[in-house]
């Protein structure tokens, strides 16, 4: 009798999400030609090329910089993506801003009709020379031929500044680290690998502030996905910058992406999953899921607070996670495992990175109508 | 894809309950001979007899007096179960008590010998002459005869008080009001509908506490379920005891007694169900569930604060709880409607009345092999 209570209680919601099913943000048009296009914002250091890789590795694949070409380029390709760093857009080089006076934040600084012909010319399936701004040296080197991809990722600090640009993006992704955990991770670099002052790695966040207030933070209300990345309250006072609390703020109505929840969807829930079931380490993992507004438009939250120490923990929260988009059950901690070694793979940062790559994935084969083999 | 990932996540927790069912509390002797014994502890004027019928309505049939007897019995029988009154085992009479100068309260005022001779007898399958106490006249009538029932249920102020008659339960529940509660029933009923005086409450609740709290409360610790109604903390400094909090704290461990869940056995959760699927009015439904301690002892806490307002917040609230022992979908629901004018038909008391009902039936089941036919 107990089973069929549970058969019953389990039966109930898997019929009324076929239900929902028809209500989701899925088009059914033909399927389009041309590449997806995917934005990425964030500041420089905040971990967006390990988020490009636990992204691109979704599509099979190894990604790597042009073949034969600039080793200082900063595109990766793969088999069925190309992620290209806005920084290649810039307006004038390291000289030239000394120049203009004016910082690589300032929207003045970048040269948004080219990127916007580039851009639109491999959605329409051209290719394009692309310049190459050479972070090293801090001067342009010679172009570099882009082909049009199957997907194409514009990461940077300006993605969505420019309308014409915006307009051309399926997902609009921002990373929004708190100021808080950069000064943290800024110290944890600068002061003790680098051996510079405190009073120095104040100065330099503090003189970047204003201009990235100003033109990149602004780009958040036009994004789906905003990855707030903020210092955790598990620990009373915390400043360390170890332990985070993350959070996915996810629009509604989003073409082709229907947002993860915990539980039920649409309502409110704060989660402990440490308990009598699993047990977990010091000040151990909280969960939060809910609807709020941001820049007054519906959206849906879900947050991690606290780290996974166990790899059990990891998978007891992965099976606790609805409309992941995984294709087969473990997917995510399969991936998180992949990169275990980089920042944030055992923390909220990973696991929404890794949920907005399989999301990204969903999009694509919703779009391309094309399907994507899962990675072994 | 979006429903082959749905089947993942929901196959694997049934899979998980198979694997947990085997470690569940369920005693697989060979089905035992004579009455499965239920005991209810309870204030006067707290519930007692809308719970009672809840509970028994879950094995069918009506509960009336004992035909062609005393009208003034306290006894309801019904097809398989007999619910005995604790009052009819006072010592003495109401000039009885007028004499000792104790209240009913006192266990000196209660006859625990005779109590446990005739659950005794009743648990060995024997019929008993039993006394009946008169509410009305405060005197003894002529006793009743009972037979021994299917389902045996005590009711009263002290089930638990005596080790001899406490040990003989299957299971034990505890219906805890809180003093705020009390007092505002109390001074709907007394004052609103019968005129007393604010200050006479007052006087009557005071006057009874000392001995509730030193003959009834301390029960609560041999409870194996122990429902506690509070005020609401949805309204801040509410004291119209309208709107109620409730708690059904649940023993680890108990013999053939699964205790229910939201969403994840064993972690610590809360929920509020109103949101982007479900509206409701104010002040809101929210819920709790977590593990926690109780006298020392490992318990579960599901908790229900605020009331349903409509038909639909009940229904999405009963698909959302797991182990409810239910044998179809919607049978909270409908029990809840079967009763849907007693006290408490929308909120936690209700509520977890009903489960509790559900509980004993399953316990019942599987102590006798016998199955209940779940009524229409």
């Amino acid at each position: 009798m107990a089973t069929m209570t549970m058969s019953a209680t389990c039966a109930q919601p898997l019929a009324a999400r076929k239900v929902r099913a028809a209500k989701r943000n899925v088009v059914t048009r033909a399927a389009r030609d041309g590449p997806v296009i995917i934005g990425l914002a964030a500041d420089s250091g905040c971990g967006k090329s390990t988020f490009m890789r636990r992204m691109t590795s979704l599509f099979g694949g190894k990604a790597t910089p042009p073949e034969g070409g600039n080793p200082d380029s900063n595109t990766l390709i793969s088999d069925t993506t190309t992620v290209l760093c806005l920084d290649d857009y810039h307006l004038n080089d390291r000289n030239g801003r000394k120049e203009s006076g004016l910082t690589a934040l300032n929207l003045k600084e970048q040269n948004f009709d080219l990127m916007y012909d580039q851009v639109k010319a491999l959605k329409e399936g051209k290719a394009v020379e692309k310049p190459i701004y050479n972070h090293v040296t801090g001067v342009f080197d010679p172009a570099e031929k882009i082909e049009s991809p199957d997907i194409l990722i514009l990461e940077g600090l300006h993605p969505f500044a420019d309308e014409r640009v915006r307009d051309m993006f399926d997902f609009k992704i921002y990373l929004d680290i708190s100021d808080d955990v950069k000064f943290a991770w800024k110290i944890q670099r600068d002061m003790a690998e680098r051996g510079h002052s405190l009073e120095s790695i104040k100065a330099s966040i503090e003189a970047r502030k204003p201009d990235f207030d100003e033109f990149v933070d602004p780009q958040k209300q036009y994004s789906d996905v905003i990855i707030q990345v903020l210092p955790t309250q598990l620990i009373p006072d915390d400043n360390e910058g170890k332990i985070l609390r993350v959070r996915m703020i996810m629009k509604e109505g989003v073409e082709n992406f229907d947002a993860p929840y915990l539980f039920d969807e649409g309502s409110t829930i704060s989660w402990i999953p440490c308990g009598r079931k699993l047990t977990c380490s010091y000040p151990g993992i909280k969960f939060f899921y809910g609807p709020d507004t941001f820049f007054g438009e519906e959206v849906s939250v879900l947050e991690m607070d606290g780290q996974f120490d166990k790899l059990e923990e990891l998978i007891y929260v992965e099976s606790h996670l609805s409309n992941t988009s995984t294709k087969f059950y473990g997917e995510i901690t399969q991936q998180m495992l992949k990169y275990q070694n980089g920042p944030g793979s055992n923390n909220g940062t990973g696991l929404f990175q890794t949920l907005c790559g399989l999301k990204v994935r969903e999009l694509y084969e919703r779009i391309s109508e094309k399907e994507v083999v899962a990675a072994a």
